[in-house]
C-alpha cells in the first residue's frame, strides 16, 4: 500500500489539461470507452522543461504527428492549438523544472475495433515536477538487462510509433527488474539490439559511436538525433548499422539516451561490466558534455518559455 | 459527428461498474493515470448473456486468469467476488440480452514503466445490450482480407493474453475496411494464418475441419474450444497444425468463430470466393447447428442466471 500512499500524496503538485480544461491530478479522468483505455489506440510525447523553457518541444510535436500519420490518427485540433494548451498548463502549474505527458486518443465511441467508429480526439496534458534520476546513475552508471521479450516488430506495431501499447516494454522492464537490473534492452525477432524499454542505446568501440537504425524496430530518440548531430558537428566517426548482442557485450562503453535523462552511462549489461565510474566512460562523458550545452543553448531560447 | 451523436444517443442503456459502483455511462471515467490508460496495461473478457444468462461465463473468467498469469498481473479481490459483481451489474442494467465487457487493469500510480509500481487494480464491467450483428452476415458470407500487418509475436506481446494492447488488431481492420472488406484475418511473421483481429478462423477441406494452433500466435479462443469439442463428439475429422495463406484460400468452406459471433460463414477472402448462400457452407451449418444446441443447453443453465 506504501507505493500508492506516496502517490496520492504527490498528486496535490500535478495539474492535467483534459480537452482544454485544467483539472486536479485526482479529477482527472477519461471515459472508459475512451479507445485508449479499451485498446491502447492512442499516441504519446514526453517532454520536459528546465527554467520554465520546454526543451525540444518542436522536435516532439513533429514526432507526435509522425505516430499519428503511422497510426493513421486524425487531430481535429491544430499544431497551434495544443502547443498553446501545452504552454497553458506548464503556465498554470508555475512547475519550472517540469515532465510534461501528452496524450492523444482516437476518442471515445461506442466498442467497435474499427478506428473509424471515433471521430475526435481526447486530449490529455499532464504535468508534474520532474524526477531527477539518482545521481548514482550518472556517476556509476545503470545496470541493464536483455529480456527474452523481443521487441515489438515493425510490421505488427511499429516501435517508431510512440503509441499506448507498451505492454511489450512493460514485460521487458519486468523482467529485468525480476534480474535484478534497473532497466531492460531489447532485441528484435532476429537478435539485433533495438532499444531499451523508455530510451536508446549506443556504443563505443575503438573510438567509433554506434546506435542501431530505425529499421532494427526502434523509436526515432530526440535525444537520439541531436547526439548525432553532435557527434557530426564534432567529428566523432558514427554508424547506424545494426548490432547483435556479442557486439553490444564487447563494447568500449555503453550509454543510453532519452529526453529526460540525457546522457546515462551502463554499468553492466547482463554479466558484462562496462564501467563503474566516469572515468570509464571517456567519450561518453564528453558526448554528455556536449548535449548537456546544446540543452543550455535550448533553454536560453524563448520560444517556449512559459514562466 | 453523426457516429457520435449516435453513441450519445445510445449511453442511455449502457451500465458501468467501476471498483464496484455502478454508474451511468456519461460518468464512468477511471484515472489518467491508470496504467490500462497509459500502457494498454490490462486485461479483458467479452461475455454476453442470453435472456438473462450468462453464457460460458465460467470459461470467460478461466481465460481472464490466464492472461494475468501471462502478464503477471495480481488481482486484488478474489474470483468470487468478481462473478458476484458481474452478476450484480447484469441484474442491475436489466437487460435479458447483453454484452458484458470485464476489463482489469493493472491499477494507477505515479507515472512509472515499472509494473510493481502499482499495486491495486481497477476492475471496469460495461454491460449493454447486445447489438445483433447484421442477417446476411449469416446468410450470404462475411468479407475477409489478408492485410500487411502481421500478427503480434509470441515473445512480443503474446496474442493469447487478451490485453488493452490492441493496435495491432485496429490496424488490421483499418486496412481491411480500406480494401472494402468487413474484417481483417492476419498472418505471423513467418507467413501462418493466426486469426481474425476478434475472431478465430476456421476452414473445411475434403470433409477435414482445421483451425491454426495456439502456437502460430492467436487467442484460444472459448467458442474455437466449444467448436473442437463439439466436432470431437460429434467423429467429425478436426486438425490443428499450422497453415499458410495458399491453403486458405484453397479451402471448400471457410468460416469464423467468436463468442458474441458464434459461427458466421465466409463468403471471401481477398479475391477468393467460398461461398454466397447456406448451402455452400454444408459443414459450417451443421457445425453451426450443434453449436446452438450447446449455446441453448448452457442457457438453460442456472448458474449465472441474473434475471
Amino acid at each position: 500500500m506504501k507505493k500508492n500512499n506516496q502517490f496520492e500524496n504527490s498528486k496535490n503538485n500535478i495539474f492535467v489539461n483534459i480537452n482544454g480544461a485544467i483539472t486536479d491530478a485526482q479529477s482527472a479522468k477519461v471515459s472508459v470507452f475512451d479507445r485508449g483505455f479499451l485498446y491502447g489506440d492512442s499516441i504519446y510525447e514526453v517532454v520536459y522543461s528546465q527554467n520554465g523553457v520546454i526543451i525540444f518541444l518542436n522536435d516532439h510535436i513533429d514526432r507526435l504527428y509522425n505516430s499519428a500519420n503511422i497510426l493513421k490518427i486524425d487531430f481535429t485540433f491544430s499544431r497551434e492549438e495544443l502547443i498553446s494548451q501545452i504552454l497553458k498548463t506548464a503556465a498554470y502549474s508555475n512547475i519550472k523544472d517540469a515532465y510534461i505527458r501528452i496524450i492523444i486518443t482516437r476518442g471515445q465511441a461506442d466498442i467497435d475495433l474499427d478506428p473509424n467508429s471515433s471521430d475526435n480526439n481526447n486530449v490529455v496534458i499532464i504535468v508534474k515536477n520532474k524526477k531527477d534520476h539518482a545521481k548514482t546513475f550518472y556517476e556509476n552508471g545503470i545496470k541493464l538487462f536483455i529480456p527474452n521479450i523481443v521487441r515489438n516488430n515493425i510490421n505488427s506495431v511499429n516501435p517508431n510509433a510512440k503509441s499506448g501499447n507498451y505492454l511489450n516494454n512493460v514485460m521487458a522492464i519486468s523482467e529485468a527488474k525480476s534480474a535484478g537490473a534497473d532497466d531492460g534492452v531489447m532485441k528484435n525477432s532476429i537478435g539485433n539490439i533495438t532499444e531499451g524499454t523508455s530510451f536508446n542505446i549506443w556504443i563505443v568501440k575503438n573510438g567509433m559511436l554506434k546506435t542501431p537504425p530505425v529499421s532494427s524496430g526502434l523509436l526515432k530518440g530526440i535525444t537520439r538525433e541531436k547526439v548525432l548531430n553532435i557527434c557530426e558537428q564534432n567529428k566523432f566517426n558514427i554508424n547506424t548499422d545494426p548490432f547483435n548482442e556479442v557486439e553490444l557485450l564487447q563494447a568500449d562503453e555503453v550509454f543510453i539516451t532519452s529526453s529526460t535523462r540525457g546522457i546515462m552511462p551502463v554499468h553492466m549489461i547482463n554479466d558484462t561490466i562496462f564501467g563503474s565510474t566516469v572515468n570509464d566512460w571517456p567519450i561518453t562523458i564528453k558526448v554528455a558534455e556536449l548535449l548537456k550545452e546544446k540543452i543550455k543553448d535550448e533553454a536560453n531560447c524563448m520560444e517556449y518559455k512559459y514562466i
